[in-house]
This record gives structure tokens, sequence and C-alpha cells, in this order.
């Protein structure tokens, strides 16, 4: 027997859930891209239909995440706890699905022009995930422990960003003389803007204390 | 010593998991009944009423709820893992609590007249809470694996109706020309209509993880 | 070697988890106190000013938190499950997240008068902050089960005390002949501050099930 084939049949089965969480983290970085592309697109026939192009891949983005919980229950021994694993999926599925929420309520709410707020969370949130797929990659060999911390604090300081930039966005639009409709329905849009740089934390926060358990 | 008595002394306690599991999706069932009973009724006053009964009912599921966390503290040894019964008990007890919230709603903004996605949301709902019992009872003999992956498969496709649903509320809402506080009304109201769907869902993934270990 | 370095270098290293959830409770105490007084402030300016100084203590109290889920992936043994450690940081995180939101609220909608339903969500809070901060002092020597149970019973009574007054509120806003932006302003305010007993409960509850298992 090789020496190949020997590692390879003694290789755990559990190294199966890197390649998902790489690949929910891959298509996360899409989803940022398309969104940041057309919140950015002045044409709004245009940008309705980049912002409709994501319900594919969220739809993708859930498939995997469903196979990574199938593979949690066929599997009794898994690389990090049960529950952190639970958890990272759980908070990056959370992202994808407020990525496509916030798409949504663009369209729905028939909310036509572009607007400075949206495109500065557009870009926090590009960042936050790829910071989120940077620090996965990390995990499978956990050889660069410093490089998946630093994502972890980008994260939260990104979060940070977030966090200030809806404080931003709330204090115009109660101070402005907006009428009733237009502010719920950016409100409502904001607010969900932020909870995608919150669900990106909570991931980066479990990623966080599986390296501190296997350091 | 009797074969009966016999077989009743090595019955383990954690079987006593299954029953309160069933006392909530039945106790689902009847108050999306009389959810749907109640917004399909064009009375208000009637209607009010039947709302308000839904109070009593949250109350005998937040109960139940409750002896499955003090069954969980007790017991060492449970029928699945402790994290699914607690996952479970949860998402249940959310299902609960949301349509007792959207009855809250209708009472206390003085919603007065039936709706359609109102009521199409009372019928996806109470279709989702007869999978989720269906899904349940058959946990306790865990024979019939098929028919509880059917019953999620259903459920998973009853929400992505109130998705569709709700995305036409919310089309129907901005396009209109609904005063604010009217639309403020609704859009609160529906939104918290998708959220009993989604609880549903949680369950639902909860009953597919505990089989796929089982099977 | 004297008894009492004999006893110090056999304590527990998990005793850890008792001094950080103390910390938590104590500022969350703290919290509640600033922003009790915040409220019942009839000089917006003093208002404000106490209620942006919440934010610190938002900031220490995320710190501590972050502490408790370092020490948990780095100790092996803890005193309750790692679960039920998880969940009540988890929850109590929120409870200071919730009073910091209401907070940045109140600030970024400008709302300047004082209010009845602000006053009586701050005393709730308060009473419910107190009654935590009680039940997780005891958890260190787990010999007054009873008054940690009282604690408990308390808190869940307050998180209906809040419910009622948030019906109560909307009611109030919804039959009122207010406009629909200082509607918005405050539906948003309320919910908020219902949600933080919600927190607190779940804190409770997380509380009350650590002490099943161990009596």
């Amino acid at each position: 027997m090789a020496f190949g084939s020997f590692v390879k049949l003694f290789m755990p089965k559990d190294r199966v859930f890197y390649g998902l969480f790489e690949e929910v983290t891959a298509s996360l970085v899409q989803m940022s891209e398309v969104f940041k592309k057309a919140v950015s697109e002045e044409d709004y026939a245009r940008r309705d239909s980049l912002l409709k192009s994501l319900e594919e891949l969220e739809h993708k983005n859930d498939e995997i995440t469903h196979r990574i919980f199938i593979e949690l229950g066929r599997n009794f021994i898994t690389p990090f706890d049960r529950e952190d694993i639970h958890f990272l999926a759980t908070s990056l599925d959370d992202v994808a699905d407020y990525i496509w929420g916030a798409a949504k309520r663009i369209v729905n709410y028939s909310i036509h022009e572009k607007d400075a707020i949206t495109v500065g969370f557009a870009d926090i949130i590009h960042r936050s995930v790829n910071e989120l797929n940077k620090a996965v990659k990390e995990l499978r060999n956990m050889r660069d422990l410093r490089s998946i911390t630093e994502a972890c604090v980008k994260i939260n300081s990104l979060e940070n960003e977030g966090d200030e930039l809806l404080d931003k966005a709330m204090i115009g639009l109660f101070s402005s003389n907006i009428n009733p409709i237009e502010l719920i329905k950016k409100k409502d849009l904001f607010q969900m803007l932020e909870i995608v740089t919150d669900k990106c934390e909570d991931a980066a926060n479990v990623i966080e204390s599986i390296i501190i358990k296997y350091s």
C-alpha cells in the first residue's frame, strides 16, 4: 500500500466540513459582490434585475447549509465541537438570508433611487464577508492562527462601522422632512443591512471560539 | 412479575419527552384552528373574542414547554440529543408565541376588516402545524421515517409559500395609497405571520436532524 | 504545605465563571440604574448625556462576555453544562445590547419628552436585572436554591408586566391621533424595551435549568 493511500485511508471523514464551510463563505462573497454592484447601479431596472439574481445564490447557500446539518447528523466525529459547527452554519446562513432580505426590500418597496447609506452598508458587508472567507479557509490547516484572529478582529470593527452608519442614517431620517412611507421603507432596509453585519460578527465569534479551543 | 410490569419497569423514563412534544404540537394545531377561524370571521367582535381566547392556549403551551425543560434538566438519558430537544422545544414554543403575537396585533392595532393576506397566512400556518403534529407523533416509534421526511418537506415548501405571500403583500402595501398608520399595522402583522412559518421550518429542521442521526 | 494553599491548589479553575457572571449582572444593574435615571429626567440635554454614557457600560459588558467565551474555550471542566454557560452569557449580553439599543433610539430619534410608558419599562427592567443579579450571586455556593427560584419566578412575572405594558402602549398609540413619524418612533422604542424583559426571562430560564440539574 502506497503511503498516499495509507494516509487517505486514515484521513478523517470529518474533513468534509471544511469544504462545505468554504463553499458557504465563497457563495457569501459572491452574494456581497452582486449586492454591492446592484446598489451602486444608477439604472434601477438593471439594479432590480441584479438584486433578483440573489435569490438563486441564496437558495444555493441554503442547500450547502442543509448538507452541513446532514453531515453533522451523520458524523459522530467532527473537526470542531458540534455546537460550534451548528452555530457557525446557522450564522453564515443568516448572513445570506439577511442580504437576500435587504435585496427583497429594495425591490418590493420600490426604492428607486441609489443612496449613500445603502452603498456604505454594501461595502461594509462585502469587506466583512471577505474576512469570513479568509478565516474559514485557514480553519482547514490551523497553521496561521494569527491571520484568523486578525480577520475576526476586522469583522468586529466592521460591525462597529455598521452600527455607526445606522446611527447616522437614523438621525438623518428622523431629522428630515421625509414622508412617513418613505421613512418606513428606508428604516426597515437600513436596519436589515445592519443585521447582516451583526450576523457576520456572530460567525466571527464562533470562529474565534473554535481557534481558542484548538490553540 | 407479569410481563407488562416487567416491561414497564424497564421502560425508559426518557419516553416522557414524546408525550410532552405531542401535547405541544396538539396545542399548536388547536391554536392554528382558532386563529384561522377568527381571521375568517366577518364580525369583528366575534373575531376579537376568538383571538383573545388564544392567550389561554399560549399559556398552556408555555407550561408544557417549561415541563420539557425541567425533564431535560432531570433526565441524564434522553431519546434524542439534548441539544435537539432544546432546539425543538424552543422553536415550537416560538410558533405559539408568534401566533399569539399576531393575534394581539390584530386586537391592539384595531385591525377591523377581514383581509385575504391574513386568511392566506392562517391557512399556511394551519397546514404547517398539522404537518409538525404528524411528524412529532411518528418520532415515538421511528417506524415510518418516510412520512416524517415528507412532513418536513411540506413544511419547507409551506414556508416558501409564506415568503411569496409576504412579498405579494408588501408589494401591494407599498404600491397602494394606504395611509401610513394603516401601512404600519398591516406590515407589522404580515411580517409576524411570516415569522410563524419560519419557526415551523426551524422545528422541521430539528426533526429532520433527529431522524438523520437515528436512521 | 498549609491547608489554605492545599485547598487553593485544588480549587477548581472553573470557578472563574462565577466571578465573570457576577461582573456581568452587576454591570447590568448599573446600566438599568442609569437608564431609569435618564428617562425620569425632565431636562432632555441631561437625559441624553446620561443615555449616551450607557455606551461605555455596554462596551465593558461586551468585554466581560467575551472573556466568558474565551474561558469556555479554554476550560474543559465547567461548573455547569457548557451549553448553559453559553446561553446564559448570550442572554445577559442581549439584555445589555437591548438596553443600549433603547437608549440609542431615544437619542437618535430625538424623542424629547419624558413619557410614562418608558418610565414604566425602565422600572420593570431595573427590578428584573436586580433579580438576575441576586440569582447569579447565589449560583456560586448553591446553598439557597429557594431564593434563586424566587428570583426567577419574579423575573417571569416582570416579563408579564412588560407584555401588559406594551399592550397598553400599543392600544394607546393606535387609538390616538399621533402623527405617523411619532408613532414609528414610540412603537420601535417600546417594542425594544419589551424585548429587554424577554431577554431577562431567557436568562432566568437558563438559571432555572442550571439549578434543576444541580439540585
